[in-house]
């Protein structure tokens, strides 16, 4: 197959190489020899690329700049990306061609990050980094992970992950997804219209879902009042899943004792904004999910196993849903 | 057998209450009951209990504040305290009575707090929140946990749950102990005095041990200088078991990329000090291995543990032996 790779111009932590594709083609031999592969990073090298790629593997932002673009012989994007709601409307992707995002390749690193932070809830970090910053040493104590309650929004690839960490600590695992079915990790799993029945129950909420039309604002200031008193917050998914505002609020007038967010609205969050100074959160800078050791490495396996899957005539694993969002 | 529990006076979240010895009896029926049984809080309380106890259960400030006294009948002292290094020399301690601490109380709590200090370490939240102290964005990509390496001195209760999370993680385990014998959470163990061999081969040094003469000042400024730039340390041990001083100066320097403490010298740590404003250093204010709701029920089951095995004349379990200082 013709195979296009383009780098965005300015991200080069996650530049792919060749020698990188060529140790991805030797870990699926039989898949990954006999291609024609070609590697660019200037729009010029992208714009002759597209006149006889039939896969181009790129991120969001070459989409952005270049799209719409001719590309006659094309038949597969694969988006080193998960969350493609930036894309959104799909009206550029030309007919016929078939867009895969990179779930899965987040797995390891976003549910590192995940249990992570409900430890530093459950231990009480965010609220010693506010003590810290004031210089002030006051004694608080956290508890163990056992027994307590985690919400999980989301059982995809993030929240799948969560949950596997979350169950092996001993918390009792509740799942959120659009449409309920049980899952290994979860000791229940509810649909999201029936998220105001378990929030009261929470001891940490974990947002793990795509931003879609269905999700955005789903964690509102109202849903928020739901949570009880000292409940923490964690958001790996996107930042307008949640009323940030709302948080602040709560986090302000200690109803919660913490948060951990990895994603904002906006996105770098301007200097003087409030999330800088409200008490008992921890800013992430949108880096939770990825690990640029192997972040590449594991991109270009997944989109070979898709091209194996096209190559059978499978459906493929990594197909992004236009219409559903994700 | 004549038990007294001696509250201290100004610790109010720490109390026992006959309910909690009742429910301990309860949990262990062939030694709990038939005991008698007596709770005081003041010096009074203490003086009159002291004239007929057996058994004594306390805290180290209650030692500090009311020994040495007349207690004729004494035979068992129970610490609800690990390391029992304040009370270094046991000269106030009477001829005859044995002493133990509750090791064992803290591994589920201690254990999750390292490891949620090492994840924190390996995603850079100790950088994430020195750059929200300035209000600046700024990316900083982590790391995964599968194949880092973890030195953790001390094998005891807190090393030891230690090593399992981390093993479970899948990083690289190697254990430093007085005495090196094989441990089944970590992938080698050796003895204190090698430990230079291995710290130019760490990425996350744990301080788990307890403070003795042996131990004080262990990782000193130059043992500090031999892990690679970018190492990560974590102490949960005591404070005067690293130089703090030297410490913060790596930080400064960027030769760490990160430390989580939650022991120091002296505590609290005083207004003004550098450790409050030193970069990429977490401050947990010596709560790392309690959990309130947990502390006082596990150390009553270790107690009887212990009554249990005095009952039978086998060794104390957790008899404390104050030559070698644990």
């Amino acid at each position: 197959m013709r195979i296009h790779i383009q780098n965005p111009e300015n991200d080069p932590l996650f530049d792919f190489s060749l020698a990188m594709w060529d140790a991805a083609a030797a870990r699926a031999p039989d898949i990954g020899f006999g291609h024609s592969v070609s590697l660019g990073t200037t729009p010029a090298d992208f714009a002759a690329a597209m006149q006889d790629a039939e896969a181009l593997v790129t991120d969001v932002s070459v989409i952005k700049a270049l799209f719409p673009c001719p590309a006659p012989r094309l038949k597969l994007i694969f988006l080193t990306n998960a969350g493609l709601d930036g894309l959104a409307p799909f009206t550029w992707l030309p007919p016929g061609v078939a867009l895969l995002n990179n779930r899965g390749t987040h797995a390891v690193k976003a549910g590192e990050f995940a249990i992570m932070s409900i430890l530093m809830l459950a231990n009480r970090v965010p609220a010693m980094v506010t003590n810290q910053r004031a210089g002030t040493w006051r004694k608080l104590w956290g508890s163990g992970l056992g027994g307590r309650r985690v919400t999980i929004v989301g059982l995809g690839t993030l929240g799948g992950a969560t949950a596997e960490h979350a169950a092996r600590f001993g918390l009792r695992v509740t799942g959120v997804r659009a449409h309920p079915a049980p899952h290994p990790h979860c000791t229940c799993v509810i649909g999201t219209d029936a998220l105001d029945s378990v929030l009261p129950e929470t001891d940490f909420l974990v947002l793990a879902c795509p931003l879609t039309d269905a999700t955005r604002g789903l964690v509102d200031r109202r849903r928020l009042g739901l949570l009880p008193q000292g409940a923490g917050v964690v958001n790996i998914g996107r930042g307008a899943l949640l009323d940030q505002d709302a948080l602040c609020d709560r986090l302000d007038d200690g109803h919660l004792s913490g948060a951990v967010l990895d994603v904002f609205t906006p996105e770098p969050i301007p200097p003087g904004h409030r999330l800088w100074s409200t008490p008992n959160l921890i800013i992430s800078p949108h880096t939770a999910a990825d690990d640029p050791a192997t972040y590449n490495p594991l991109s270009l396996d997944i989109f070979l196993d898709n091209l194996r899957a096209w190559r059978d005539g499978r459906p493929l694993p990594n197909r992004f849903d236009t219409g559903r969002g994700y």
